[in-house]
């Protein structure tokens, strides 16, 4: 296997040669996979690249502030008439997790894919791989890709890299945090990265009705036998609240500050008549992805998620799910 | 002025000179006074100097993790007859706030005072003053004082400092957040900082009965029109959540993630007949210490908080005080 600097030089000499540069962000983007992205973006535009991002889902709102986001496609038809010689995938653990398999048949011309990613169950799906899963982020290792061809990094390219480490460090808290990652991001506040921007859209990003929301799953917390503390939000609390299910966004993750359970588990009733419930753990020895399969459902060691049919009904023993 | 550097080395002959040391931390004391304390104490316990630590009040549970924390005494008899030369003010902003006016007095011998600070309002109290409002915390001030005498760091002076620096910049969230602190707790990291100890203590501290009382703060949040939000938590809340007023720490704090107001106020009830009132803003032109002075309070101008005689009562137009 060529080593890190080795495959960084062949990722420039790739780029350095293409003409026509696709960017691909994940599915249901986050901070990591957009941030990393845009910062590619930033540097390509800097240097007079052609270049698309495709993503298949919209950029959620807390993230509208990443430098060239409104430059992301969302439909095939703008890019699928391009003579790619080159597609970008970064942060997509595998090529269908990237969500661009129709996409890519329409692709004109034999473009090289590039699989730029820190998940450690990245299968090198591409021609060429930097698959790295002690960064804490793919935002890190386009800050290592800059580095190493002494790029020099904007104001603009900081603030993508900073936010794809902060988000999947959950702002420097959980256990993706590492020496590597902190003194990257202090370089990228040297660099002018917009810090209060990214804090204020990422952090300081809730309403009075997310909390009121949020405030109703706190004070239903339950804890059970097992370790297990769950609670419940209805489509009754969202209207109540006038709250919608992206103000939910968040609660799972927040009650991993818990210091009293194994496992937290938040049940959320959608108006098509199921119940998703999101799993969390911050112990070592817990894999909620392997109890989400058992539902049907995936995910992450530490974050996973299931889906029942259903709906959400108070009884005298407490919530339960009520079949439809 | 000496610059920082002299004055650094002055701090460190006054050390080698020193027989007795007493190290004080600031009453209520908080990760950072605690880990900037700590840290030179583990320091001085390497050296094999005589030392002592002392703090008017007790260390918070959240905080009984940092090396040698044991070792902090809260009783003026314990040191009042040792005949110190030396006295080291870790992130105490003033001599009273230090809080140990009557131990000043009952100690033997003629100490020099040095005074190591990050508060912009400190008036230099002591005979060698190490005051530097742009650093994050106190212990972010020890890290460049370790740093400068080329002090090797161990593993648990690294814990201490990194749990100033996280606590003091919100976990690198707040507008303390810079470059060096970034840099510095990389650094940490590097010299075996316990990161997930100082993350499941700072971070990962809530109880499943702690966040249903916040859960109620949350479902009560009030938009008031000149940009206030409150809420209220009575005594009759901690009762039936089995809470203490320890659980209501961090509540205000938390509540800084409100995109929507200028500024948060939460009424805690005390049984003692009064109302205590905590103030916070992250808007720039906004400082509630003034608003906190008008009411025979005071504070900082993000953060500050008064009390008024009275008691919470639920009324069909909101909660209102009552007087008693």
């Amino acid at each position: 296997m060529p080593d890190k600097l080795q495959t960084f030089q062949t990722i420039k000499q790739a780029i350095d040669q293409a003409d026509e540069i696709l960017l691909i962000a994940h599915q249901k983007p986050d901070g990591d996979t957009l941030g990393a992205n845009l910062a590619m973006a930033n540097w390509l535009r800097d240097i007079g690249k052609h270049f698309h991002i495709y993503c298949l889902h919209p950029v959620p709102q807390h993230l509208r502030y990443l430098p060239l986001w409104e430059h992301i496609l969302y439909t095939d038809e703008e890019i699928a008439h391009i003579p790619f010689d080159l597609i970008i995938f970064i942060d997509s653990s595998s090529l269908s997790y990237a969500g661009i398999g129709p996409l890519l048949e329409k692709i004109k011309g034999e473009p090289i894919l590039i699989n730029i990613d820190h998940h450690p169950t990245n299968p090198n799906f591409a021609k060429i791989n930097l698959v790295e899963p002690t960064a804490s982020s793919a935002s890190e290792l386009i800050y290592q890709f800059f580095e190493s061809q002494q790029i020099q990094i904007t104001r603009d390219m900081a603030t993508c890299i900073l936010t794809g480490i902060l988000t999947d460090t959950g702002g420097f808290s959980n256990l993706a945090t590492t020496q590597a990652s902190m003194e990257i991001a202090g370089k990228l506040l040297g660099y002018g990265a917009k810090f209060r921007t990214i804090t204020n859209f990422t952090v300081r990003n809730k309403t009075v009705n997310t909390l009121k929301l949020w405030g109703r799953a706190l004070d239903r917390l339950t804890r059970h036998e097992d370790g297990v503390v769950s609670t419940v939000i209805t489509q009754n609390d969202l209207l109540e609240c006038e709250a919608t299910k992206d103000d939910l966004e968040g609660i799972a993750n927040f009650l991993n500050a818990l210091q009293d359970a194994k496992i937290v588990m938040v049940l959320k009733e959608d108006p098509a008549g199921f119940v998703k419930v999101s799993l969390r753990t911050t112990q070592e020895g817990v894999d909620v992805s392997a109890l989400a399969q058992k539902f049907g459902g995936g995910g992450h060691k530490k974050a996973a998620g299931f889906s029942v049919p259903g709906k959400l009904i108070h009884t005298p023993k407490g919530w339960r799910i009520e079949g439809v």
